[in-house]
């Protein structure tokens, strides 16, 4: 029950029990075309380039920004967390001209200062996480892709930690890439990156379009812009080998491949709205039952991601000996927490497979008996009570 | 019977069905733990950084070159087949001076011939294949990393089509970083990548070293060289994570994790000579039934790959046909060939879970009925019979 990776669905881990295929064997690629299909309705888009990037979500965050980014470019980064900072550091290693927009951890950035720092900085892209981990926040993106697309911009969004748990609208937001990973609310194992990306940001990357030599065939031509400055990380030749030409890059991740099918089928299977509707569920139930054992929960209550609770550990408690008792006694993992918030909150989270009734109060249960053995006071029961009745609501 | 992805062994793919557990759990970094230890005899080697790389086979290509390289350092790239050239690709990419030390496609390239590319070059790293299976040609190390250190170089090898199949003797050819993958002959899936970096790599590395702003904390010193470019495969970060540090950096995909464990077990529990052993009978069998066909194997037999053939698809026959015929008739698949070699030769692999007598027999049958649909002549029978005998030598 921490902020990811958590407990795959059975069904995900079961289906990479099968066997492999040839990477161009035609029921292979026909695979490769249902994850594509199956991904859009998850990031809300009708985006044609749809599919996987073979690493883990951070994988996905840099092939999007080094194909999207040239160095020089300027990128304006909206930073409310630890993975706004990572957006960052990735950029820096592109050799970007990076400009911020920050907010306190535990808040988000509103509209009209990201609008303001976009006049100012005059970015080619705008970099944001949707939710970040880090600080329990999600940023509203809503009307953030026309801004940008007025002032010239591309618009990049890590939604490594909502995907699956928390709505998706990539084509409404007007973002031209989103990423994600499979380990969180999508219920599956680290190490695939969905990613999907607009025809205006392929058309650009494909300006730096650079086919290797030793797969190179007579009449291909290159485009004109700078080449990008990865080759695993290249998503020219991730669309191509994605596309009906199946010019060869990677060998694709077939085991991967198939737990990022069954992740996608199990929520289509379930439905959107019923799925964000679960995981509101847990978080209110999560959040309820939390503030019933008289804990103070940490971040605005307006932008709380339904998927990851942070809380402060109260005082005199020692949060690594609660969080290893968890562990040792209940076989229940919940999160530490990074940077300025190190030692000062849990992240619990309610993912996926996890964002279920009974794992809420069970780790609530468990979450009391901790505190309760290291002399922290509470009224006894409160919190299955609160978390069932917020469930329910 | 492919050059891989091949079928995985069945205790890889249960492997993987293995329920998921949190990054640092004790349980997991004790699975990580034990990864290192299983891949030193491997890789030959006794390097304390022995670990995986998140991604395929080419992703730990990249995070060796990317880490090693900077801009403007000169290579050296021994350059035998279409993975020569794509290290030259990633090298291009990072801002290397490329140098290239050619041998045409079948051949290797002689020791003396790298001795005076080095001589004339003075490269910072001489980066290589071991086995290429493009030509399906195995260049000779021993020897090589003395000629590297003697000029001040860092050798790179990149074993992913060797790993598990043909002996990997790290130490004794010197070299600084090898790295491969999964899916050929360690008989798992595609998506992880082995990775050994000697110390003489480690220290240079650790120069580099840049802690990323989300998880810095008080008192850590940055190296003093020029930034890795790649934040995702930056190996000074990948290495404090798998250390006792466990600082995080990427969150380490389990499920691979799993298959890349399991598959270090079966091999060692095979034992390291019986497995090589078994290689080399299956590329003995399949040479001898393909010759007892009346087929013409492709490249020097000196420095042949004991894992995958090459082999001249007969005049008046359609390569392509006889391919899908194999599949669609006996779920067979064998290689095409890349480049100068399109169209002329296949590419039979026997690697791993398939370098088993009965596959070789039966992939034997089925060409031999495949090539007879298509015309072509050939004493029938011969080459079951003579895979047989050349198995049992």
């Amino acid at each position: 029950m921490g902020p990811g990776p958590v407990n795959a669905h059975p069904r995900v881990l079961r289906a990479m029990s099968a066997d492999l295929l040839g990477q161009f064997d035609p029921e292979m690629t026909g695979y490769m075309n249902q994850v594509m299909a199956l991904y859009r309705p998850i990031f809300g888009t009708h985006n044609r380039w749809t599919m996987l990037v073979d690493g883990t979500a951070r994988a996905g965050i840099e092939a999007a920004l080094v194909s999207l980014v040239a160095p020089g470019d300027t990128v304006l980064v909206v930073n409310f967390g630890r993975f706004g900072l990572l957006l960052g550091e990735i950029l820096g290693r592109i050799g970007a001209v990076i400009e911020t927009v920050d907010a306190p951890w535990g808040e988000v950035v509103p509209l009209d200062a990201i609008a303001a720092a976009i006049e100012r900085t005059a970015p080619k892209v705008v970099a944001t996480i949707h939710g970040d981990t880090s600080t329990t926040m999600a940023q509203p993106l809503d009307g953030l892709g026309d801004l940008c697309h007025a002032a010239g911009a591309l618009l990049y969004v890590d939604a490594t930690a909502t995907i699956g748990g928390m709505e998706l609208a990539s084509d409404r937001w007007g973002a031209d890439i989103v990423t994600g990973g499979l380990q969180k609310c999508l219920g599956g194992p680290s190490g695939s990156a969905p990613i999907t990306i607009s025809d205006r940001a392929a058309d650009h990357i494909f300006t730096r379009r650079h086919t290797e030599a030793g797969i190179r065939a007579p009449g291909m031509v290159d485009g004109s812009g700078p080449r990008i400055g990865s080759n695993y990380f290249d998503l020219a030749m991730i669309m191509d080998y994605w596309s009906e030409k199946r010019l060869n890059h990677h060998t694709e991740a077939t085991s991967m491949l198939y737990a990022a099918r069954e992740c996608a089928r199990i929520m289509l299977g379930e439905g959107l709205e019923a799925r964000y509707a679960r995981h509101a569920a847990a978080s209110r139930a999560m959040s309820a039952g939390l503030r019933a054992m008289g804990l103070t929960l940490f971040g605005e209550d307006a932008h709380r991601m339904t998927n990851v609770t942070g809380v402060y550990i109260p005082e005199g408690v020692d949060g690594d000996r609660v969080r290893t008792a968890m562990r040792e006694t209940f076989e229940i993992e919940i999160g530490t927490a990074f940077g300025p918030l190190a030692g000062r909150i849990w992240r619990i989270g309610a993912m996926g497979y996890n964002a279920m009734q009974h794992k809420i109060l069970i780790t609530l249960g468990a979450l009391e008996a901790c505190l309760r053995m290291e002399g922290y006071r509470l009224p006894a029961g409160a919190a299955v009570t609160a978390a069932i009745e917020a469930w329910r609501a």
